[in-house]
């Protein structure tokens, strides 16, 4: 089956997702500096967001890249994902608008989480459909950073009920961690000479 | 008449249309679990039609990699099938908001009815387009599912003013007959060796 | 310059357009159908403007097909083009929500005949843009239909002040007229031997 | 890396900016011309802000054309700049709802500021993975543009707080700079014989 439609199709959602999360950036009342103060901790979320989507669609670009096969478990692995990421905007409005209140950073994790299992869950599919040895599982060898992921939102989301701050904390680190470049699949295209 | 522009102009109603739906998931008032109670039935709802536009997604991809030529008429065609499916989002939030009353759930029910029939009728037009004895025409076959999901929506529209639970049980029924994986195309494409 | 971004980036905000005009129609208050009473003005009116933008969707994909370069000059006629048309949802929701009075229903005429202008614009520059004699050029022809459109447009608002009706009833006559398939392009592509 | 899903992903953004825009022009209470006037300020707004998203659209195609390879690096400085980009819809919507005060026209400059860095960072990150003596560098040249408008738009937001027209009067100056034809680019690509 061809990857070209399976890609437009998520990157339209991908796109709409980020563009729609800056809408609960409501235009607010008063000419003034103080009408943008209450807004501020939704911006700092919007940010947090925007860079977790750009990196879901920075390794989602990646992954197909090295795929050759997509079957048809694959397309709803993929659909399940893009799911979750659909509640981006509502979990990071929530959490912005009770300036980051205790449930709403855990409900914001919940879903963090969710999208690393999805994503986790479409690798593997996409695994399975292109054979043994494939270019892809290579690629990805060990994956400590996906196996280490969902432990940490884990972690965020009981620290939550702490102080909510330790668990944003580590959403914040998770996503430095995912934003050092990983180069295991443009390497592992490099040397196959593509 | 080439179809590329028919798969994105699709992909990207497609894919505006699944994430518009989120927004009718209102962010709530108050930072407590109780806040999200009353969103429930609308979440449901929501999974429910992010499945039907999934599946119709897969089988509009499925369907047109198997047909060669698109036609004028095709081209209307598939244009309604995206005029209902675009009263999802509106369909969906009317039967959530209302915890699936009867008027909103045979409403639906009319949606879902008029997106099958659309459906059918852009599935004729393309084979009447790639002319006697095409691929698709073999793919379909007899067509069963396609037949008989119209009189079990009209069904379920009856059986809502019985007891709505009904209707949305059979909504969910034919979700799951579709979910089942249709190899019908896949394999026609297989013998022929595509 | 390559025509195919031009074509996405088109695509993209034409489904756009159609997908958001929908969100007008707001989810009613009440479970009854007559919360849907009042909704029916709008949804005629979505009705309308959906079938001018798919004439506009399925005109502009045919014209493109026809050409191979496109020009700095049609990139900009593209873009205003587009302007006109991502007024559609503002202008159909207020002809709507004010059950077609005669102030919205000249509006609504009015970014018709804009878009009509700025689509014949396109046209023009995408001619330019191919040398004597092209493809388009010839397909398009005496063009009647182009010509005589921005005429009625200019009667209808005018009728508009005597009674809404009559406007209406133009626009509705006007998208008639362009539904009934225009083979012009086709056929020239025909005869071409493409 | 291959470039075609970066402007597929980068047009989808820009479309749904461009539309998503236009739901600040909120449908008005009232069937008269009069209702429409509050408006005017928020749609002349808007109509910059097309203008503006229009050029950025043109650049990047431009840019994207000139290029081969894409890296790591520029997938991350072109989600920088849409992420500014992402929040023209709400300085949009703010500095017309206030009929151009001075903070909101202030804050408006600063986005435009950081759009054009962004913007300057994505071109050096897509030279730099280029190579000496690309394309791209010998087209862009001085770049004189570039690097006047930053200084410009600072100039604006200082000039905001004299007085707020001034500050707009260089928004639109800055705008008419950039429509002029930029033919660098193009240029370039038929000396080199493309």
């Amino acid at each position: 089956m061809e990857k070209g439609r399976v890609e437009a199709f998520s990157d339209g959602v991908f796109a709409i997702i980020i563009t729609v999360m800056v809408l609960e950036l409501r235009v607010p009342q008063g000419e003034h500096l103080a009408a943008l103060r209450p807004l501020l901790p939704v911006f700092l979320n919007y940010v947090l967001s925007f860079v977790y989507l750009g990196i879901y669609w920075n390794n989602h670009h990646h992954m197909l890249q090295a795929v050759e096969r997509v079957s048809g478990g694959a397309l709803w692995a993929n659909l399940h994902l893009l799911f979750w990421l659909s509640l981006f905007p509502f979990a990071t409005g929530w959490m912005g608008q009770n300036h980051f209140a205790a449930v709403p950073t855990a409900l914001y994790g919940g879903v963090l989480l969710m999208a690393a299992l999805a994503y986790w869950m479409l690798q593997n599919a996409l695994i399975a459909a292109q054979g043994e040895g494939a270019l892809l599982q290579q690629a990805i060898g060990v994956d400590w950073k996906g196996k280490v992921s969902p432990l940490l939102y884990l972690a965020a989301i009981g620290a939550t009920f702490v102080a909510p701050w330790i668990g944003q904390a580590i959403y914040v680190a998770v996503a430095l961690l995912w934003l050092i470049p990983d180069r295991r699949i443009e390497l592992a295209l490099l040397r196959r000479g593509e």
